[in-house]
Parts: C-alpha cells; structure tokens; sequence
C-alpha cells in the first residue's frame, strides 16, 4: 500500500496548471498525465479547477483538443458495435428546449438498416434530457448490459439507453466540476467533453446538432460554428464519419417541452403528422446519418408516412418494458397564458419556455433530483402565426401548482405580439463537414 | 440545524467566479461573501481556486484588493496594542535566501523604546521561516497566548512569535490553496495576503523588505516596484504608517542560510561584528522602523556597537524559555564546494544556494514537515571577492549525509568566477512610501 502510495509521478499538477496559465502549450504527456492522474484522485478537484480555468481564459489548440480529448476516451472503455456486422451512425445535440428529436429520429434510421445506438443523458438545468422524456413511458427502463444493448442493436437497430458509467469517466468527473466552477461555456471543454462521450460509443458515424440561439448553450452563430468546426475536426482525427448541422433555438422546437408532452409529440411525428420544424428537423437529421452511414438512396420521409418508422419504435420500447400503448401521465394542474392583443406573433423566447418547464418540474436544478413526467410547456402558436387577444398560447402542466408562479415569472417578456409577420428562416441554418 | 444548512446566501459562487473570469468588477458584497462563504466553508476549496485564477489570469483593481484584504482581516480577530502606551512598528520581509534580518532587527529597535510585536510564520520551499531559524536556540518556543506577547511587548519590548491561528484565517485558507493551484505568484493575491495578516496584527507602522532578484518571489525590479505600491497603498488606506525597501536577492544575504546558521550570524551581527550587507540591511530597515514610530533621532548603528541591542536579545530570548548562552547545534557532516579557478567571484546564485540549503534538510517541501536544526550553507566568498583556484567557496551542513548529491545538484552553475569585477549595488535598491 506504502509503495503504491508513493508510487513516483512523472508530472506535478502545478506544473501543468503554470504551463497552461502562462500561455504555453501543453505537452501530449502532460495532458495524459493531468487526465489520468485526476481519474485516480492524485489530481484534486482543486487543482483541475485552476486548470479547467486557465484553459477557459487561455485556451487549447487543436492539437491540445485532440489529446484532451483522447485522454478522457482513454480514461475508460470503449464500445465496439464491429461485431454487428452493421453501420452505425450516432446522433448529439447540444441541448436545446423542446428538443425531442432522437425520440423520431433513431427508430427512424433503423428502418433503413443502419444500427443507432444512442447512448444518452438525462437533463440539467432548462433543457430537457432524452431519458427523462422516454421514463414518463410506463414501464420504460434507462439501464441496460452492454450484451442486451448489442442484443437489441441486432434484433431492432435502435436503442436509446443511458450511457454506461464505464465510458470516460474522466469527463464525468470533469462535467461535475465545471458546473460548479463556472468554466463550462468554453468551446475545448464543450467539444472535448461530447467528442469523448461520443467517440468512447464506438460509432462508425457521428451528426452533430449544434444549438443557436437563446435556448442554446450557443447564442451566436459564430461560436455555434466554432463549436461544430472543432467536433467535427475531433470526430473526423479520430477516425468518425463526422458532420455537424448548426440548428436555431430561439424558438421552441415543435410544440411542447417537457417529458411526457413531447413523447406524446414524438409519436405523432412517427404517425406521420406533428409539427413541421420538428419534421424537417428529424428528416434533415436522418438524411446526414443515411448519407455518413452509406445510405444516401433512403427515403425517410416515406418511412414516416408508411409506418415504418412507428413500428421500429414500438419494438424499441417494448424491448425496455415499455408499453408503447399504455395511456401517457397527464399533469392534474394547468394554467393558459393568453394573447394580450391582436396581431402576429413574432417571438416565443426558447430560453424563457425552457426555464417555465423546468420550474414546472420537468427539469432538475441537482443532479440526481427527481423530475415530473407530465409536467411542461405546450405551445400553441409559433412565430409568423395571426393570433387575437385572448387566445391561449401556452398552456402550463404540473403536477405541484405552487410552482406556477415562479414559472409565470421566467415567461415574462417570452412572448412578443407585432404588427408585421417576422422573419422565419428554416431551421437548419448552417451545414459544416 | 437544518434551517442553519439551508439558509439563503445573498451569492451564488458561479456568479461570483463568472464576474471576475469575463472581466468584470467584483463587488464590495460580493468580495465581503465570497471570503466570508469560503472562511464558513460553503465556498468549496475548487470554487476559490476557479476564481484565484481567474484573478491571477484577469487582475483586480486597486479598489477590489483594498476590499479583498479587508474581508480576509475581517474574517478573524484583531490584535489592539494601543493598551501599551507604546508606539509599534513592525516589518515583514516578502522572503528571501539567507534572510535572518528580523533576528537582530526586533531586539535594535525595540532599544529605543518602540515596541517590536514581531509575529512570524515558518518557512516553505527554498526560502527559510525566522521561526524554524529560533528553534534551533534550546529551549526557545514560537507559540505565545496574546497576554504572553503583550507582557513581553511591555517587559522586553521585542517579541517574535508564531502568529496566531485567530489572525485572518481566511488567508490561512487561501495561502495553502494557491500553493497547490499555481495561484501564488500574482501580485493581486500576495499583496492582499501580507497586508490582511500585518493589518490584523495591529502595528501602527510597517516597513516591508520587497526582495527582487532570482532568490525572491519578484525577479524583476519592476514586478516588486508594482507589489511594493500595491502593498503601501494598502497599508495606508487602512491607516498603518507603511514604506517598503526594494532589497536585492540576487545573491544570498550574509554568508550563512540555515537554521543555527542563521541564528550564529545574527548574533556576530548583535556583536557589532557580522557580514556588511545584513548590517547594512539591518541598520536601513531599524532607520525605517524608528522614523515611522516618530524616533527619526535615534542611532541604531550605536546600538549594536555598545551591546545595547545584544541585551535585549538575550532578555527576548530568554522570556520564551530559550538560552542565549547554549551552544547552537551543528551539523555532523560537511562538504566543501571550491574555486574551480582563479578570478574574481562574479556571481552566486541565491535561489541555487536556497534551494540546496533547503535539500540539505533547513527547509520543508510540506506545511508541517520537520526541519533540520543545523542543515545548510555557509558561503565563504561574495561577488567582488577574489579567489584562488581551489580556495573553499561553500560548506554544505546536513544531519543526514545522503542529502548532499541532490544538493550539490542545485548548486550546478550557481557560482561563476570571472576576470574583471562586476558592478557590486548596493542592498537598498529603492524606496517606496
């Protein structure tokens, strides 16, 4: 134990944090060292806090980057779906509110024989988390084996399961920390962080959906890009078949957010219907994983309206216990919010709705909260619609309706009313290979 | 104790931490919660370390280190002199190799009536701790209660001791948070550090000795120009009469570094006799000191030559339990480092001489690790002096001879020997008030 204890490190932590805080680039052993000795605990929290900062005021090149990140991927195992016999094509988005589309979209591409393992997460803060979303489908279970994911990848093509503890442990370590330590908006530790997660899945091919907007982690369209541009080029060094749509997220996506609302409305796109930014999302989303995965030729928008996609969907859930027919939960508390006036509506603020659900309790402020299946947003009108005074607009869901005032609070100024029909532009706003 | 735990705080750390990363002026409140919330404990150690490099990255203002140094004073006890009747003054060096100044200092000052409340801390890294230094005196103990201090202050009037733990215990904190977190060298933050515990201690005057040079923390004249400016500023606001001397550090002070080392120099020095570049220190910084506690007329040099000084060395040690007249320990082995040819001694390097004292066992690499008595290094020759190849330049000391390669090692290059004589400057660089 003595020996181990004092086994010699090749590296000091302070050394490493004065390299980076004097503007020097960090060396490739370096980098391995402060990654793997902060996964055994030998690097204190403190310490990679002081790093995590001067890398968020100093910044990384993309030669640091891409060690960063193979560090974290190092730090853990690594899936191999090579067994499979199959394509694989991952999908990630940055968080956005109302962002349901892995729901759709994952069934979606496995109609077309392309296996989708979607490793996911489970919500922070006001966007909302995929898992959080499918528990709100009775029965539905997160956790799976490795061989039951391999299982269902070969007899349904896709999963949706949470991503095992196992994969880069390193990043999940350091995901805790910059959340408390104000160092989590930067472009090498966001890329790093979702590039290691994600190469760590084993996938022979990656989209990226990269968030713009206020319900965005990236209010610009240039850090947006900036983002995508250094994932893409992680994605790609290492070997994935990796492209990045930059997508707007000032606007709620589709009609609903929160847990049960918008799987209500992820089964409506599977029938065929749901709203149209949902749909051209999924469908955009579904062509660039086709095309990564050697199937540019396929028709999802076919699988959709023919049922296709709805069946592979059904044998999804049903493979985690869920009961794809069972009623889902509705809130027993709602409260409408009206239109003020007459005219168009030219903004329904995503940041302002996704903070509203979140207090509702669909969201969680601490890791491992629990949150409200039933509890969220509807939308009723989107930007560019007419709308007269008095008619609804959102209606407001919990299950606890103490919390709707601090809820009507966050969508204070969310909605603007004008005269002129605003600009709407398609919500894939940029494409970046 | 759960209303205790869960009681609203006016801040949240992230806001704090995010203030000052993009640049922004932090708050008088802000600054007053954060030291008090991390003194408390609910600023979590990786929270300050965020910040103490987004401080060091990003710099304060004048305004924010005044309040900053304010809070961490508030955040402990104070200690009141003003019951002696007695004008005070102190002196706080910012650390330097072979720095035993506050030895003959306290007790040369205090002849002339001026009370010396003297408190000290203990050494860490190259540079030695005046409380390591006195401990190698028989019997001498560093920890006095506040009414032990004030009797001395009154019967003897010098007085070096151990700080109190009660002195800005945030400091504390925070001292041995930057030392892990390459925080530490920031002028921001070691201002703010010293002036907090010096304005606790209550002196109404201080002289600060800013050492410049490689054995210094402030290698370049002009970063200790902006820590000295700084650290007057701060004292004069608080109302303390302060002035600091920029001293160089280039080359050991004296010919000794180490612990019983230090202390048999400091006593020649009490004897009228010892090495001129301390007298001369000495005797510049007692000017300060009397002129700042209204005493302009008095003639410290005369009270080294006529014993003066010596007598209340002698009264001040023996009042904490030590005897003046034990011999000092000395170390059973020695090596020799000599001339490696004939010349003139051009340089001898402070921080190397520092460093290879502290390997020899003067120094700790841990807060809490022991110090050896009687480990260190006499220096034989001074720049300008000239030597004969083979002439002993060095005498390495330790307890423990396996310890002498490492030194040796430290001290590669650290003397040079040339032809000509170099410009030898004067101790006293500058003056700041």
């Amino acid at each position: 134990m003595t020996s181990a204890g004092n086994a010699v490190e090749p590296f000091d932590a302070v050394d490493v944090i004065r390299t980076k805080r004097d503007r020097q680039l960090l060396s490739d052993a370096q980098i391995d060292w402060v990654i793997d000795a902060y996964t055994r605990g030998v690097v204190a929290e403190e310490q990679m806090s002081a790093l995590a900062m001067a890398i968020f005021l100093n910044g990384m090149t993309r030669t640091e980057i891409a060690r960063w990140t193979a560090a974290m991927i190092n730090s853990g195992q690594r899936m191999d779906f090579s067994g499979l016999g199959r394509r694989t094509a991952d999908k990630h988005s940055t968080g956005g509110v109302g962002d349901k589309i892995t729901l759709p979209l994952a069934p979606l591409v496995a109609v077309f024989g392309v296996a989708v393992p979607q490793l996911s997460g489970r919500g922070l803060g006001h966007t909302g988390g995929t898992l959080d979303k499918l528990e709100s489908i009775p029965g539905w279970r997160a956790s799976l084996s490795n061989d039951e994911i391999m299982a269902q990848l070969r007899d349904v093509g896709a999963v949706i399961c949470a991503a095992g503890t196992g994969l880069a442990p390193a990043d999940k370590k350091l995901y805790a920390l910059r959340d408390t330590t104000a160092t989590v908006d930067c472009v090498p530790l966001i890329a790093s962080s979702i590039m290691s997660k994600k190469i760590a899945e084993g996938t022979d091919s990656l989209v990226l959906d990269v968030k713009v907007g206020s319900g965005a982690f990236m209010k610009s369209l240039d850090s947006a890009r900036e983002l995508a541009r250094t994932m893409v080029d992680l994605g790609t060094d290492a070997g994935v078949n990796t492209v990045a749509l930059l997508t707007d997220m000032s606007t709620p996506l589709g009609l609903t957010a929160g847990n049960a609302l918008e799987v209500r409305e992820s089964v409506e796109v599977l029938a065929g219907g749901g709203p149209s930014d949902v749909v051209e999302l999924t469908l955009a989303l579904a062509e660039e994983m086709l095309t990564a995965a050697g199937r540019p030729e396929a028709d999802p928008a076919a699988a959709l309206a023919d049922g296709r996609a709805m069946d592979v969907w059904r044998a999804m859930i049903r493979a985690q216990g869920g009961d794809p027919d069972a009623p889902l939960p509705v809130a027993p508390h709602t409260e409408t919010v009206s239109a003020e006036r007459d005219g168009v509506l030219s903004r329904v603020d995503a940041l302002q709705v996704g903070v509203a659900a979140w207090r509702l309790g669909a969201g969680r402020a601490r890791s491992g909260d629990p949150v409200q299946a039933t509890a969220g947003v509807e939308v009723h009108a989107k930007p560019g619609d007419r709308v007269s005074k008095g008619q609804p607009l959102l209606t407001l869901h919990t299950e606890t309706p103490e919390r709707f005032g601090r809820a009507l609070e966050a969508l204070d100024g969310a909605i603007e009313i004008g005269d002129a029909s605003p600009e709407v532009s398609s919500i894939v706003l940029e494409r970046i290979e």
